[in-house]
Protein backbone atom coordinates (compact mmCIF):
# COMPACT_ATOMS: atom_id res chain seq x y z
CA UNK A 1 0.00 0.00 0.00
CA UNK A 2 1.16 3.27 -1.11
CA UNK A 3 1.36 5.71 1.69
CA UNK A 4 -1.74 8.38 2.30
CA UNK A 5 0.44 12.22 1.52
CA UNK A 6 -1.87 15.01 2.35
CA UNK A 7 -0.82 18.36 -0.14
CA UNK A 8 -2.07 21.85 0.82
CA UNK A 9 -2.28 24.50 -1.97
CA UNK A 10 -2.49 28.10 -1.30
CA UNK A 11 -4.13 29.25 -4.86
CA UNK A 12 -2.53 29.05 -8.37
CA UNK A 13 -0.01 30.86 -9.62
CA UNK A 14 3.56 32.05 -8.08
CA UNK A 15 2.49 35.47 -7.08
CA UNK A 16 -0.74 34.84 -5.28
CA UNK A 17 -1.18 31.45 -4.87
CA UNK A 18 0.78 28.15 -5.33
CA UNK A 19 3.66 28.20 -7.76
CA UNK A 20 2.25 26.21 -10.54
CA UNK A 21 5.12 24.17 -11.39
CA UNK A 22 6.52 23.15 -7.66
CA UNK A 23 3.24 21.85 -6.85
CA UNK A 24 2.91 19.57 -10.55
CA UNK A 25 6.58 18.64 -9.48
CA UNK A 26 5.18 17.61 -5.97
CA UNK A 27 2.32 15.16 -7.97
CA UNK A 28 4.80 13.85 -10.26
CA UNK A 29 7.01 12.30 -7.62
CA UNK A 30 4.71 11.55 -5.55
CA UNK A 31 2.89 9.73 -8.52
CA UNK A 32 6.02 7.57 -9.26
CA UNK A 33 6.47 6.61 -6.09
CA UNK A 34 2.68 5.00 -5.72
CA UNK A 35 1.33 7.14 -3.36
CA UNK A 36 -1.73 8.19 -2.70
CA UNK A 37 -2.07 11.70 -2.52
CA UNK A 38 -5.39 14.10 -0.80
CA UNK A 39 -5.00 17.73 -2.04
CA UNK A 40 -6.39 20.27 0.33
CA UNK A 41 -6.44 23.60 0.47
CA UNK A 42 -8.16 26.72 2.84
CA UNK A 43 -11.79 28.07 1.66
CA UNK A 44 -11.29 31.77 2.42
CA UNK A 45 -10.70 34.72 0.20
CA UNK A 46 -7.37 35.16 -1.33
CA UNK A 47 -5.51 38.44 -0.23
CA UNK A 48 -5.55 39.71 -3.30
CA UNK A 49 -5.36 38.73 -7.10
CA UNK A 50 -1.90 39.52 -9.40
CA UNK A 51 -2.53 40.12 -12.92
CA UNK A 52 0.48 37.94 -13.20
CA UNK A 53 1.66 39.93 -17.03
CA UNK A 54 2.12 43.06 -15.21
CA UNK A 55 2.65 41.78 -11.59
CA UNK A 56 0.18 44.15 -10.42
CA UNK A 57 -3.20 43.45 -8.08
CA UNK A 58 -6.26 43.94 -9.60
CA UNK A 59 -9.17 44.20 -8.04
CA UNK A 60 -10.57 40.91 -8.62
CA UNK A 61 -11.44 39.22 -5.69
CA UNK A 62 -11.08 35.09 -6.18
CA UNK A 63 -10.89 31.62 -3.44
CA UNK A 64 -8.25 30.42 -2.63
CA UNK A 65 -9.57 26.70 -2.65
CA UNK A 66 -11.90 27.20 -5.91
CA UNK A 67 -8.25 28.38 -7.49
CA UNK A 68 -6.12 25.94 -6.00
CA UNK A 69 -8.68 23.28 -7.92
CA UNK A 70 -7.10 24.53 -11.36
CA UNK A 71 -4.24 22.26 -10.07
CA UNK A 72 -5.85 19.51 -8.44
CA UNK A 73 -8.11 19.32 -11.56
CA UNK A 74 -11.25 19.60 -9.45
CA UNK A 75 -10.09 16.74 -7.00
CA UNK A 76 -9.73 18.60 -3.43
CA UNK A 77 -10.80 19.48 -0.06
CA UNK A 78 -11.56 21.94 1.87
CA UNK A 79 -8.81 22.15 4.16
CA UNK A 80 -11.16 22.18 7.61
CA UNK A 81 -11.84 18.25 6.51
CA UNK A 82 -8.04 17.29 7.01
CA UNK A 83 -7.50 14.70 9.45
CA UNK A 84 -3.79 14.15 10.26
CA UNK A 85 -4.72 10.75 12.01
CA UNK A 86 -5.86 9.53 8.30
CA UNK A 87 -2.46 10.23 6.43
CA UNK A 88 0.86 9.51 7.00
CA UNK A 89 2.79 12.99 5.86
CA UNK A 90 2.31 16.27 4.73
CA UNK A 91 3.94 18.47 1.71
CA UNK A 92 2.97 22.57 1.51
CA UNK A 93 4.44 23.45 -2.02
CA UNK A 94 5.48 27.04 -2.03
CA UNK A 95 4.22 30.26 -3.77
CA UNK A 96 3.42 33.51 -2.60
CA UNK A 97 0.30 32.24 -1.64
CA UNK A 98 2.30 30.55 1.08
CA UNK A 99 2.95 34.02 2.75
CA UNK A 100 -0.29 35.84 1.38
CA UNK A 101 -2.89 33.32 2.01
CA UNK A 102 -1.39 30.38 4.39
CA UNK A 103 -0.24 33.40 6.45
CA UNK A 104 0.74 36.86 6.85
CA UNK A 105 4.46 36.80 6.38
CA UNK A 106 4.04 38.76 2.97
CA UNK A 107 3.02 42.12 5.26
CA UNK A 108 4.31 41.07 8.80
CA UNK A 109 7.71 38.70 8.01
CA UNK A 110 8.70 36.99 11.18
CA UNK A 111 6.37 38.73 13.37
CA UNK A 112 3.10 36.87 10.47
CA UNK A 113 0.63 35.04 11.78
CA UNK A 114 -0.22 31.37 9.98
CA UNK A 115 -3.83 30.72 8.90
CA UNK A 116 -5.58 28.72 12.10
CA UNK A 117 -6.13 25.69 10.13
CA UNK A 118 -2.70 25.44 8.54
CA UNK A 119 -1.11 25.60 11.81
CA UNK A 120 -3.72 23.05 13.43
CA UNK A 121 -2.36 20.84 10.32
CA UNK A 122 1.47 21.38 11.10
CA UNK A 123 1.06 20.76 14.04
CA UNK A 124 -0.61 17.74 14.39
CA UNK A 125 1.82 15.90 11.95
CA UNK A 126 4.48 17.46 13.99
CA UNK A 127 3.31 16.17 17.06
CA UNK A 128 2.19 12.44 15.44
CA UNK A 129 5.89 12.17 14.70
CA UNK A 130 4.62 11.93 10.63
CA UNK A 131 7.11 13.96 8.04
CA UNK A 132 6.48 17.38 6.88
CA UNK A 133 8.16 18.57 3.78
CA UNK A 134 8.01 22.58 2.65
CA UNK A 135 9.73 24.02 -0.50
CA UNK A 136 10.53 28.27 -1.89
CA UNK A 137 8.87 30.19 0.92
CA UNK A 138 6.73 27.38 2.87
CA UNK A 139 9.07 26.49 5.01
CA UNK A 140 8.73 29.88 6.79
CA UNK A 141 5.46 27.99 8.77
CA UNK A 142 7.68 25.42 10.40
CA UNK A 143 10.15 28.17 11.18
CA UNK A 144 6.73 30.00 12.67
CA UNK A 145 4.98 27.12 14.16
CA UNK A 146 8.08 24.40 15.24
CA UNK A 147 10.46 25.86 17.18
CA UNK A 148 14.47 26.04 16.78
CA UNK A 149 13.57 23.27 14.16
CA UNK A 150 16.61 22.99 11.14
CA UNK A 151 15.34 24.23 7.70
CA UNK A 152 16.56 25.46 3.92
CA UNK A 153 15.14 28.31 1.98
CA UNK A 154 18.87 27.84 0.12
CA UNK A 155 21.43 30.18 0.70
CA UNK A 156 21.42 33.24 3.62
CA UNK A 157 23.49 35.86 1.14
CA UNK A 158 21.68 37.84 -1.33
CA UNK A 159 22.68 37.22 -4.55
CA UNK A 160 21.43 37.30 -8.73
CA UNK A 161 20.88 33.46 -7.82
CA UNK A 162 19.75 33.80 -4.42
CA UNK A 163 16.89 36.96 -4.80
CA UNK A 164 15.07 36.13 -1.73
CA UNK A 165 18.29 34.79 0.58
CA UNK A 166 16.53 37.33 3.54
CA UNK A 167 14.11 34.77 4.03
CA UNK A 168 17.34 33.19 5.92
CA UNK A 169 18.23 35.77 8.19
CA UNK A 170 14.66 36.17 9.50
CA UNK A 171 14.17 32.42 10.04
CA UNK A 172 17.46 32.73 12.26
CA UNK A 173 15.82 35.63 14.24
CA UNK A 174 12.84 32.60 15.03
CA UNK A 175 15.36 30.75 16.91
CA UNK A 176 16.14 28.39 13.39
CA UNK A 177 18.75 26.84 12.30
CA UNK A 178 18.93 27.83 8.69
CA UNK A 179 21.35 25.41 6.50
CA UNK A 180 22.55 26.27 3.34
CA UNK A 181 21.78 24.35 0.50
CA UNK A 182 21.87 24.11 -3.57
CA UNK A 183 18.66 23.93 -5.35
CA UNK A 184 18.89 20.14 -6.10
CA UNK A 185 19.69 19.61 -2.48
CA UNK A 186 17.41 19.09 0.49
CA UNK A 187 18.03 19.44 4.02
CA UNK A 188 16.53 16.74 6.68
CA UNK A 189 15.65 17.76 10.28
CA UNK A 190 15.39 14.12 11.43
CA UNK A 191 14.48 15.22 14.69
CA UNK A 192 11.77 17.11 14.00
CA UNK A 193 11.23 15.06 10.70
CA UNK A 194 11.08 18.17 8.38
CA UNK A 195 12.42 17.70 4.73
CA UNK A 196 13.06 21.41 3.08
CA UNK A 197 14.50 22.39 -0.09
CA UNK A 198 14.52 25.84 -1.77
CA UNK A 199 12.79 25.09 -5.43
CA UNK A 200 11.94 28.79 -6.93
CA UNK A 201 13.90 30.80 -3.72
CA UNK A 202 16.41 29.88 -6.13
CA UNK A 203 16.87 31.03 -9.67
CA UNK A 204 17.87 27.71 -11.37
CA UNK A 205 16.50 26.13 -14.51
CA UNK A 206 12.97 24.60 -14.04
CA UNK A 207 14.31 21.21 -14.58
CA UNK A 208 16.80 21.34 -11.64
CA UNK A 209 13.62 22.86 -9.28
CA UNK A 210 12.09 19.51 -10.67
CA UNK A 211 14.97 17.56 -9.19
CA UNK A 212 15.43 19.05 -5.76
CA UNK A 213 11.64 18.93 -5.31
CA UNK A 214 11.91 15.16 -6.22
CA UNK A 215 14.42 14.89 -3.58
CA UNK A 216 12.16 16.34 -1.22
CA UNK A 217 9.39 14.01 -1.93
CA UNK A 218 11.98 10.98 -1.71
CA UNK A 219 12.71 11.73 1.78
CA UNK A 220 9.28 12.90 3.22
CA UNK A 221 8.59 9.47 1.97
CA UNK A 222 11.54 7.43 3.43
CA UNK A 223 10.25 9.06 6.91
CA UNK A 224 6.89 8.28 6.62
CA UNK B 1 22.90 26.68 -28.84
CA UNK B 2 19.82 25.16 -27.50
CA UNK B 3 16.75 24.89 -29.91
CA UNK B 4 14.55 27.77 -29.88
CA UNK B 5 10.77 26.59 -28.86
CA UNK B 6 8.06 28.22 -28.61
CA UNK B 7 4.97 27.24 -26.53
CA UNK B 8 1.31 28.48 -26.79
CA UNK B 9 -0.86 28.32 -24.07
CA UNK B 10 -4.90 28.93 -23.86
CA UNK B 11 -5.22 30.22 -19.89
CA UNK B 12 -4.82 28.14 -16.94
CA UNK B 13 -6.62 25.55 -16.05
CA UNK B 14 -7.84 22.29 -17.52
CA UNK B 15 -11.57 22.75 -17.69
CA UNK B 16 -11.26 26.27 -19.29
CA UNK B 17 -7.45 26.65 -20.24
CA UNK B 18 -4.27 24.92 -20.64
CA UNK B 19 -3.66 21.86 -18.61
CA UNK B 20 -1.66 23.06 -16.15
CA UNK B 21 0.39 19.65 -15.71
CA UNK B 22 0.76 19.61 -19.30
CA UNK B 23 2.30 23.23 -19.73
CA UNK B 24 4.88 22.03 -16.75
CA UNK B 25 5.69 18.46 -18.24
CA UNK B 26 6.46 20.30 -21.66
CA UNK B 27 8.25 23.31 -19.84
CA UNK B 28 10.93 20.69 -17.49
CA UNK B 29 11.63 18.62 -20.60
CA UNK B 30 12.47 21.43 -22.78
CA UNK B 31 14.87 23.08 -20.08
CA UNK B 32 16.66 19.80 -19.61
CA UNK B 33 17.56 18.98 -23.46
CA UNK B 34 18.59 22.86 -22.83
CA UNK B 35 16.44 24.61 -25.24
CA UNK B 36 15.60 27.38 -25.05
CA UNK B 37 11.54 28.64 -24.50
CA UNK B 38 9.05 31.34 -25.70
CA UNK B 39 5.85 31.51 -24.07
CA UNK B 40 2.93 33.04 -26.06
CA UNK B 41 -1.16 32.85 -25.79
CA UNK B 42 -3.65 35.07 -27.40
CA UNK B 43 -4.39 38.30 -26.19
CA UNK B 44 -8.57 37.70 -25.93
CA UNK B 45 -11.52 37.15 -23.66
CA UNK B 46 -11.87 33.07 -22.84
CA UNK B 47 -14.81 31.46 -23.91
CA UNK B 48 -15.80 31.32 -20.35
CA UNK B 49 -14.24 30.75 -17.23
CA UNK B 50 -14.86 27.57 -15.11
CA UNK B 51 -15.17 26.75 -11.34
CA UNK B 52 -13.09 23.63 -11.01
CA UNK B 53 -14.59 22.48 -8.09
CA UNK B 54 -18.17 22.79 -9.08
CA UNK B 55 -16.72 22.06 -12.72
CA UNK B 56 -19.26 24.68 -13.59
CA UNK B 57 -19.10 28.38 -15.52
CA UNK B 58 -19.07 31.53 -13.47
CA UNK B 59 -20.44 34.77 -14.36
CA UNK B 60 -16.47 35.99 -14.31
CA UNK B 61 -14.41 37.49 -17.53
CA UNK B 62 -10.83 36.18 -18.12
CA UNK B 63 -7.88 37.36 -20.65
CA UNK B 64 -6.58 34.02 -22.04
CA UNK B 65 -2.79 35.92 -21.87
CA UNK B 66 -3.44 37.40 -18.56
CA UNK B 67 -4.40 33.66 -17.11
CA UNK B 68 -1.66 32.13 -19.19
CA UNK B 69 0.87 34.55 -17.76
CA UNK B 70 0.46 32.38 -13.74
CA UNK B 71 1.82 29.05 -15.50
CA UNK B 72 4.63 31.20 -17.37
CA UNK B 73 5.89 33.19 -14.23
CA UNK B 74 4.88 36.90 -16.05
CA UNK B 75 7.40 35.76 -18.97
CA UNK B 76 4.76 35.29 -21.66
CA UNK B 77 4.20 37.60 -25.04
CA UNK B 78 1.19 38.10 -26.98
CA UNK B 79 0.62 35.72 -29.67
CA UNK B 80 0.26 38.49 -32.20
CA UNK B 81 4.27 39.19 -31.83
CA UNK B 82 4.72 34.95 -32.89
CA UNK B 83 7.95 34.81 -35.42
CA UNK B 84 7.97 31.39 -36.97
CA UNK B 85 10.74 32.53 -38.76
CA UNK B 86 12.84 32.88 -35.01
CA UNK B 87 11.69 29.47 -34.15
CA UNK B 88 12.85 26.34 -34.63
CA UNK B 89 9.52 24.47 -33.07
CA UNK B 90 6.00 24.82 -31.76
CA UNK B 91 4.45 22.84 -28.77
CA UNK B 92 0.84 23.52 -28.02
CA UNK B 93 0.38 21.41 -24.67
CA UNK B 94 -3.96 20.67 -24.31
CA UNK B 95 -6.60 21.15 -21.63
CA UNK B 96 -9.80 22.03 -22.70
CA UNK B 97 -8.92 25.73 -23.34
CA UNK B 98 -7.49 24.63 -26.91
CA UNK B 99 -11.15 23.42 -27.44
CA UNK B 100 -12.67 27.07 -25.94
CA UNK B 101 -9.71 29.56 -26.57
CA UNK B 102 -7.70 28.36 -29.50
CA UNK B 103 -10.43 27.02 -31.53
CA UNK B 104 -14.16 26.62 -31.53
CA UNK B 105 -13.96 22.35 -31.15
CA UNK B 106 -15.65 22.26 -27.70
CA UNK B 107 -18.98 23.86 -29.27
CA UNK B 108 -18.86 22.64 -33.09
CA UNK B 109 -16.37 19.38 -33.33
CA UNK B 110 -14.71 19.09 -36.63
CA UNK B 111 -16.84 22.03 -37.99
CA UNK B 112 -14.97 24.17 -35.90
CA UNK B 113 -12.97 26.91 -37.18
CA UNK B 114 -9.14 27.93 -35.30
CA UNK B 115 -8.13 31.08 -34.00
CA UNK B 116 -6.49 33.00 -36.76
CA UNK B 117 -3.44 33.65 -35.14
CA UNK B 118 -3.10 29.72 -34.05
CA UNK B 119 -3.68 28.73 -37.45
CA UNK B 120 -1.20 31.29 -38.88
CA UNK B 121 1.53 29.95 -36.39
CA UNK B 122 0.41 25.70 -37.18
CA UNK B 123 0.81 26.76 -41.25
CA UNK B 124 3.96 29.03 -40.51
CA UNK B 125 5.88 26.21 -38.67
CA UNK B 126 4.66 23.43 -41.06
CA UNK B 127 5.37 25.39 -44.33
CA UNK B 128 9.19 25.95 -43.20
CA UNK B 129 9.36 22.27 -42.21
CA UNK B 130 9.81 23.27 -38.76
CA UNK B 131 8.65 20.47 -36.02
CA UNK B 132 5.15 20.77 -33.97
CA UNK B 133 4.41 18.93 -31.17
CA UNK B 134 0.73 18.30 -29.73
CA UNK B 135 -0.73 16.36 -27.04
CA UNK B 136 -3.82 16.16 -25.31
CA UNK B 137 -6.89 17.74 -27.10
CA UNK B 138 -4.60 20.05 -29.61
CA UNK B 139 -3.89 17.38 -32.14
CA UNK B 140 -7.17 18.42 -33.08
CA UNK B 141 -5.63 21.73 -34.43
CA UNK B 142 -3.15 19.67 -36.92
CA UNK B 143 -6.42 17.43 -37.65
CA UNK B 144 -8.14 20.80 -39.20
CA UNK B 145 -5.34 22.32 -40.37
CA UNK B 146 -2.89 20.39 -41.77
CA UNK B 147 -5.18 17.51 -44.06
CA UNK B 148 -4.11 14.14 -44.07
CA UNK B 149 -2.16 14.71 -41.46
CA UNK B 150 -0.76 11.21 -38.88
CA UNK B 151 -2.00 11.33 -35.13
CA UNK B 152 -2.94 9.81 -32.34
CA UNK B 153 -5.09 11.26 -29.01
CA UNK B 154 -4.99 7.82 -27.59
CA UNK B 155 -7.17 5.87 -28.21
CA UNK B 156 -9.84 5.42 -30.55
CA UNK B 157 -12.58 2.95 -28.60
CA UNK B 158 -14.19 4.52 -24.91
CA UNK B 159 -13.69 3.11 -22.21
CA UNK B 160 -13.14 4.11 -18.18
CA UNK B 161 -9.18 4.68 -19.69
CA UNK B 162 -9.76 6.42 -22.81
CA UNK B 163 -13.16 8.79 -21.74
CA UNK B 164 -12.52 10.62 -24.94
CA UNK B 165 -11.78 8.52 -27.13
CA UNK B 166 -14.42 9.88 -29.98
CA UNK B 167 -12.00 12.34 -30.79
CA UNK B 168 -10.28 9.65 -32.57
CA UNK B 169 -13.26 9.33 -34.54
CA UNK B 170 -13.88 13.05 -35.76
CA UNK B 171 -10.47 13.14 -36.58
CA UNK B 172 -10.86 10.37 -39.32
CA UNK B 173 -13.31 12.12 -40.59
CA UNK B 174 -11.63 15.01 -41.62
CA UNK B 175 -9.74 12.92 -43.10
CA UNK B 176 -6.75 12.05 -41.09
CA UNK B 177 -4.87 9.00 -40.10
CA UNK B 178 -5.48 8.40 -36.30
CA UNK B 179 -2.95 5.80 -35.06
CA UNK B 180 -3.87 4.37 -31.38
CA UNK B 181 -0.81 4.65 -28.76
CA UNK B 182 -0.31 4.18 -25.02
CA UNK B 183 -0.31 7.18 -22.69
CA UNK B 184 3.86 6.42 -22.72
CA UNK B 185 3.94 6.90 -26.51
CA UNK B 186 4.11 9.20 -29.49
CA UNK B 187 2.86 9.31 -32.79
CA UNK B 188 5.51 10.44 -35.51
CA UNK B 189 4.31 11.85 -38.42
CA UNK B 190 7.44 12.67 -40.19
CA UNK B 191 6.56 14.20 -43.39
CA UNK B 192 4.33 16.29 -41.70
CA UNK B 193 7.12 16.42 -38.92
CA UNK B 194 4.06 16.55 -36.67
CA UNK B 195 4.56 14.55 -32.91
CA UNK B 196 1.25 13.88 -30.77
CA UNK B 197 1.02 12.03 -27.47
CA UNK B 198 -2.47 11.66 -25.72
CA UNK B 199 -1.43 12.75 -22.45
CA UNK B 200 -4.83 13.55 -20.27
CA UNK B 201 -6.80 12.08 -22.86
CA UNK B 202 -5.84 8.46 -20.94
CA UNK B 203 -7.19 8.11 -17.67
CA UNK B 204 -3.31 7.65 -16.10
CA UNK B 205 -0.66 8.54 -13.27
CA UNK B 206 0.45 11.31 -13.75
CA UNK B 207 3.79 10.39 -13.88
CA UNK B 208 2.71 8.69 -16.94
CA UNK B 209 1.52 11.66 -18.68
CA UNK B 210 4.53 13.28 -17.52
CA UNK B 211 6.82 10.55 -19.01
CA UNK B 212 4.82 10.74 -22.53
CA UNK B 213 5.22 14.07 -22.34
CA UNK B 214 8.67 13.59 -22.08
CA UNK B 215 9.04 11.63 -25.84
CA UNK B 216 7.27 13.67 -27.20
CA UNK B 217 9.31 16.84 -26.01
CA UNK B 218 12.35 14.65 -27.31
CA UNK B 219 11.19 13.64 -30.57
CA UNK B 220 10.34 17.32 -31.46
CA UNK B 221 13.70 18.46 -30.66
CA UNK B 222 15.25 15.46 -32.72
CA UNK B 223 13.31 17.03 -35.58
CA UNK B 224 14.63 20.31 -35.06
Amino acid sequence: MGKKVAVILSGCGVYDGSEIHECSAVLVHLSRAGAEVELYAPNKEQMHVVDHVKGQPTQEKRNVLVESARIARGNIKDLANLKASELDALIIPGGFGVAKNLSTWAVDGKDCTVTQAVEDAIKAFHTAKKPIGLCCISPVLAAKIIPGCELTVGHDSECEKWPYAKTADAMKELGCKHVNKHVDEVHVDAKNKLVTTSAFMCNAPIHEIFDGIGKMVTDVLKLA
